[in-house]
């Protein structure tokens, strides 16, 4: 890492949305130095997650291109901008999609993680320092997705989005760490904490549903139901530790009572990773009474409800929600790529694809097609100055 | 105590309600010795509850009359069944309304107190054993109620409904900590658990709601919001800790958004005391994201729906229910009246209304019309043996 960048504009390429829906293009973009309590970083790795998917279709939300998608990576400090005291250029990083400002309520508290100033957000297109975008193509900004934008050989983050880790993981391997798998991780570790030989059930067999199952399996857990439907995914859940499996279209009575009936009355644990309502209510109602706890993790759409008994709350169920796996971003994260390099959690048997940086876009074909859990995209040196 | 009514049939006073919604007779009644597992005592003291006005009225359930109420009560052991070794003659007691086997899966775990054996059962009017009932006039069976029925000079109770208490304690106070203070005082313990300097809110400023607050003045609670819809409960509430007052009926907004308001985005905790499906909604929905836990108390219309975004829950807020306060009636419930005898807990101030038995239905008058919080029955010594 050449230091003779700092303070310079680098020209280098991006994967660029220019239209919703459309394929992205390599571009040569110019990335502007990190501004006050910025930091600049070389991506070596990113990955594709559903969030950048659901955004770059744009089918639920005001459109905002063009724009550099991309939240989930692993890259090295290139240049810190003015109060930037916590990193230095050399180090390794996950950018994150939501931040940790260190000042605010949320982020002194250790119950929550939703910082009040660097909470995720998804219709901000600009740097939140002065509202400007650090990206641009002859003179023209493009916008930022996130905060973290890692379809780009560059990109500037906010200090309080970069989580700094262990010098020795494999960036090639940690970068899928810094969203979908530690949500689902961190869901099961942080907020459902299943007791050792109690049963799990896990809605959804995504890479975020997986990574709760592991979570499961880590903890100890004798029995992880999974629910999908989508039958082919059941096969590669056992390798998470999924037991059982439940395709609720087998059946002709509700999910939870096929649940209950499984185990005696009910799950000690769900964790919901569809963001389907339906499938949070049937994660909660399988709970069982006295003790059980169910734990929202998949993002609903905006005008859905959540419709229980009341009775089904009185009876000693707990119904919670998690963001992020409850990680806070600077100072919690960290603590899942130890576990990768402790050897407690496997993160390769979440990567199923790679695909250099050029071929972007198969990635997206990979995950829209169901067949990717986890595909890498490769990024290679290619800056330029201006 | 006299041991020589062991094993014969007791003929004492009791309040029998013959009809629904009628005054409450005093009769002669026959009570059978105790049976396999089951103890006799001897009741000093009782007080009403709203669940026994709920089911005497018997507007939202099927009748079962006549039937003995009572359930919130102290009294001593007079004798015990076959099979039981925990308790003896003369021994202070607290028959409660559920109970604990010791030997099924919620006994078994911290967790839970919704024992499967001795679960709260408020269609059986008969003792678990054989059946039968242990009342009689003229040998026809008087029903129970909630396993208790103490209205009755004397009862038969299944060992596992029953706390032993410290001898010392003056059974005409801690009584009421058989069911509702109890109740409110658990929910804020041991499930709402706020921290010191939190913000509560606690919706409904009955007994239970009460109870509540004291468990978060208990707590060093530096602000306790009372929701209520009476502006008369206002002013006794402060004495049990409450510092704010909010009457819904003053605001043309959602109570939840006029706590949010007064909070800075939300309490820290809230309970929910008065089992109104739109209170729980509020009491979900006014306490903070990211850290806000809500407990539900108050028993719901059976068909009730609780209704709420989903992304209230996927902010990080915790919905819990709770029974009895999470108290284990047995190895729990011991250490509110141990509370008590240590001044932790003023149990007085519950206590609004004292009458001999003979004028029970003043007790129910206090209570319809919202006099009281807890009026007194004192039972005196008429036992005749048969």
């Amino acid at each position: 890492m050449s230091n003779n960048t700092a303070g310079r504009v680098i020209v280098c390429k991006a994967a660029v949305a220019w239209e919703a829906g459309k394929p992205l293009v390599i571009e040569q973009v110019e990335v502007a130095p990190p501004q006050a309590m910025e930091v600049r970083i070389k991506i070596a790795y990113t990955s594709l997650c559903h969030t950048d998917i659901y955004f770059w279709e744009a089918k639920g939300q005001t459109p905002l291109f063009p724009r550099i998608f991309g939240h989930e990576a692993a890259g090295i400090v290139e240049s810190v901008g003015e109060g930037v005291e916590d990193f230095q250029p050399g180090e390794h990083v996950l950018p994150v999609f939501t931040g940790e400002c260190g000042e605010c309520a949320h982020c002194k508290t250790e119950e929550s993680n939703m910082c009040e100033l660097l909470r995720i957000n998804t219709d901000r297109g600009v740097m939140i320092g002065d509202g400007k975008s650090r990206f641009s193509i002859n003179g023209k900004p493009i916008y930022h997705f996130l905060g973290t934008s890692t379809f780009s050989e560059y990109t500037v983050v906010h200090y309080g989005c970069l989580c700094k880790i262990n010098p020795a993981a494999p960036l090639d391997k940690v970068c899928i760490l810094s969203c979908g798998p530690s949500t689902g991780l961190g869901a099961t570790l942080n907020v459902a904490k299943p007791k050792k030989g109690s049963t799990v059930a896990v809605f959804g067999l995504g890479a975020v549903g997986l990574a709760a199952a592991e979570g499961a399996r880590i903890c100890g857990a004798s029995r992880i139901i999974g629910i999908d439907l989508v039958f082919s995914r059941f096969e590669r859940a056992g390798k998470f530790g999924v037991t059982d499996f439940v395709n609720p279209k087998d059946h002709d009575k509700p999910v939870q009572e096929v649940i209950a009936e499984m185990t005696g009355g009910g799950v000690d644990r769900s964790v919901e990773c569809t963001g389907n309502v339906d499938a949070m209510i049937s994660a909660f109602e399988c709970v069982h009474d006295g003790w059980g706890v169910a734990v929202l993790v998949g993002v609903p759409n905006r005008d859905d409800v959540f419709k229980t008994n009341p009775m089904n709350v009185l009876n000693e169920r707990t119904l919670k929600g998690t963001f992020f796996g409850n990680y806070k971003p600077r100072t919690g994260l960290p603590s899942v790529v130890d576990m990768y390099m402790n050897k407690e959690l496997d993160v390769e048997k979440f990567i199923t694809h790679r695909v250099p940086f050029s071929d972007i876009n198969k990635a997206f074909d990979y995950m829209l097609k169901g067949e990717s859990l986890r595909c890498i995209v490769c990024l290679e040196d290619g800056v330029v100055l201006k």
